[in-house]
């Protein structure tokens, strides 16, 4: 028996008879032609049943969208002019000798028809199958893809963050509780902890993994379970040499995506950002003064950015500095948690920064505290016992060199990059408030 | 200011003035001369103080294990008899000119002291950095690194598969539960439902994750929350296409190891095994007979391998193939899962495998059910409600393929190819029924 072969490979076998194996995307049923568009991993092609082919044409006419099938067929070149009128099919066409069926379908509406958002979440093993979520998701995966492939080059190590843990470093509040046994865990929201002492393991070190928030509110930016992509080195001088390798990684981010998803890109209609040499950076409170001065806003006492001057800000960057990204540095302290290096000519301002893009920020980071009686103070300072960061803490008492890092929301980046309005667009199985794969039910908690 | 080098580069530097940064690894003080090796990411060096730089000498003085410094230096070439007497320093060292103090440390044992496995879990932060710890999440990054690489090269599409689940695959005694707002959500045991539905979107995938599982009992290969490997890939012929695979994996992955951690597993004293073409299969009903026969003990009538009998199959595989693994097939269908293969030509045993490896089973794989209403029927033989795997079921009413695939335990398979006594030593933040970094309180719940 012949081995099955790729659609984009067909052109290699004009006049063979060939094996191939995929879904059935569109039947187009002209009575004496019945015409099967095939789709596997590496493309679609149009096969057609002729009459003559009696069995072929029987089984041809059951076929229907997502039906399953393994088809014996003759590889023919379009004529020129069919391929001149509709491109995307391409060079060759399959003539249906034999119809093998693998798996019949039934599905509830075209996977290309025109849905809302709910209907696409409540229908995503059949919705994630159009031509548009592949494209999203094959961009997502080279994200992170570039990601390690720039850090492996750099010398960084990759490690497993665990999830489960005991106390949560960025407080109590957004934190969903796990029944552990007999005891009461809780789900990362961030890697933070464990990267840091793994700096003084391998020095530089980077982690991809899921991280969970219990935030109540449902926007279309947020995402109660996520993957964050995130780094974290030793013997920096000071924020800014995260800064700089954050920016340089996104150029190599970007630069694998022109070179490998452009097709991805090209059918989403959107457009690789370009990244600077330099992405232009300024304290919040320069972008502050700033938005007073060109807009009237006063916003200089706030301690953070509103969503609608983070928009400002790029477009800011945009025209100012032809930038599509900008680092805002320098937030209050009260804003940072508590492991945030305090910047010593800035008294109250953290040697930290958030990445903007397109109107979001998509990357936080910042220089760390390094020293162990500073750490603990930091963390009496915002109301955390110490005796419950002993752990933590002993990656201090064993000495730590000055270090940093910064943690980038992979949903968040695609979404962005893609100019999707939602970011459950680029998430898989998104999780919110009402859905964990289907809605949730709302009259009474869920109990086995 | 000069920029700091890397330890490994000081031999391209002979005679020059340097910045070097790292960790006191040990200092030797022979009063007049004082010796501080120091450790970078790279590697060692020995570097000396002398008396004549006396700023630079008291500093010296003062330095202890793990404290962390910048040192400014002039490289020396070593003697050679000295390098002969004591190799692992290498051909340089560094005569120290300045020592600037980043972080002092007050350790509480010396980091390559001999200390049993809770004292070295007790102790992580400090205890990783060994250079066996070391060594083991080296040859760990590294398999992780070369899984993806292959099955990039194969065509597969990673996917981030959620961990925040509603219905578990594997039934609900092993999984722990989430409080997710007014609903009670679980972590999922494997990504096995996400990454079925994936073969509906790009045939081939793979996934690297925390599962979890919430067994109470604690041996040295069970941990509550570990990493897994999984792929699945469809238009498979049967659960042997899986394999195959599985097998040329796991070849390339040794390969990888044997070119770029051979330094590890030597420190360790471990051998990277070798990977046959085809690795040997036979029955689980085969494996019992031979079992008997060579043994005398009858375990024909258990649905499953003892631990003993594993590792038997092991050191058989090893004297009657020359292999270090060996594949057992066809299992009884009561006690696979329930989207298990039967295999129609054995009734009743299932079309899947475990690998087994230096006694243990690294890996279990199958083909998988592919058609809706064969599904459906699988649900109810096993007592499970199909309404709540509705989500998971529009997959296969969309049309699957046949498909499979395996899933493979990274800490696990790390424990056993460098030859480590219990997982934990494989895992760098183990969690098990005592422990969440700290041993858990077990006087009652915590809460808090």
């Amino acid at each position: 028996m012949k081995n099955r072969i790729y659609i984009k490979d067909l052109k290699d076998h004009i006049d063979e008879e060939i094996i191939i194996d995929g879904f059935v995307d569109v039947r187009r049923d002209h009575g004496k032609l019945i015409f099967i568009d095939l789709r596997d991993m590496s493309g679609k092609v149009q096969t057609v049943a002729l009459p003559n082919h009696k069995e072929a044409h029987s089984a041809a006419s059951k076929l229907r969208s997502e039906w399953v099938v393994e088809i014996v067929g003759k590889v023919n070149k379009r004529p020129e002019k069919m391929v001149n009128k509709n491109e995307e099919l391409g060079e060759v066409e399959v003539e249906i000798m034999e119809v093998k069926i693998l798996s019949e379908a039934e599905i509830p509406f075209e996977k290309d028809a025109v849905i809302n958002l709910d209907t696409h979440l409540d229908n995503l093993p059949l919705t994630l199958r159009t031509e548009k979520a592949k494209a999203i998701f094959k961009v997502q995966a080279e994200i992170t893809k570039a990601f390690r492939k720039f850090l492996n080059q750099e010398g960084f190590t990759e490690f497993q963050a665990p999830k489960l843990i005991g106390e949560d470093a960025e407080g109590g509040a957004n934190s969903f509780d796990v029944t552990y046994f007999k005891h009461i865990a809780h789900l990362a929201q961030s890697p933070q902890l464990y990267k840091q002492i793994m700096v003084g393991v391998f020095e530089k070190v980077f982690t991809v993994g899921n991280v969970y928030r219990a935030e109540k509110h449902s926007t279309t930016r947020h995402l109660n379970e996520y993957t964050s992509l995130d780094i974290e080195m030793g013997f920096i001088k000071d924020h800014t040499d995260i800064m700089k390798i954050g920016n340089r990684l996104l150029k190599f981010i970007m630069d694998a995506l022109k070179e490998t998803r452009a097709k991805e890109f090209d059918l989403l209609k959107a457009k690789v950002p370009e990244v600077l040499e330099n992405i232009p950076a300024m304290k919040l409170r320069e972008a502050q003064e700033i938005i007073k001065k060109e807009t009237g806003e006063d916003c200089l006492k706030e301690p953070d950015l509103e969503p609608q001057h983070e928009r400002w800000l790029c477009e800011y960057a945009q025209k100012q500095f032809a930038s599509d990204f900008i680092f805002i540095t320098h937030f209050p302290m009260t804003k940072r948690p508590f492991y945030t290096y305090e910047d010593e000519n800035d008294p109250g301002y953290a040697k930290g920064f958030d990445l903007l893009f397109r109107g979001v920020e998509i990357t936080t980071g910042a220089e760390r505290i390094h020293k162990y009686t500073e750490l603990v103070e930091a963390l009496k300072k915002k109301g955390l016992n110490p005796d419950k960061f002993s752990f933590y803490l002993q990656a201090f008492k064993s000495g730590m060199p000055p270090h940093g890092g910064f943690g980038m929301g992979l949903e968040r980046l695609t979404a962005k990059l893609l100019d999707l309005e939602n970011v459950k667009e680029a998430t898989l199985f998104p999780r919110d408030l009402n859905r964990i794969d289907v809605l949730l039910s709302t009259d009474k908690p869920k109990k086995e």
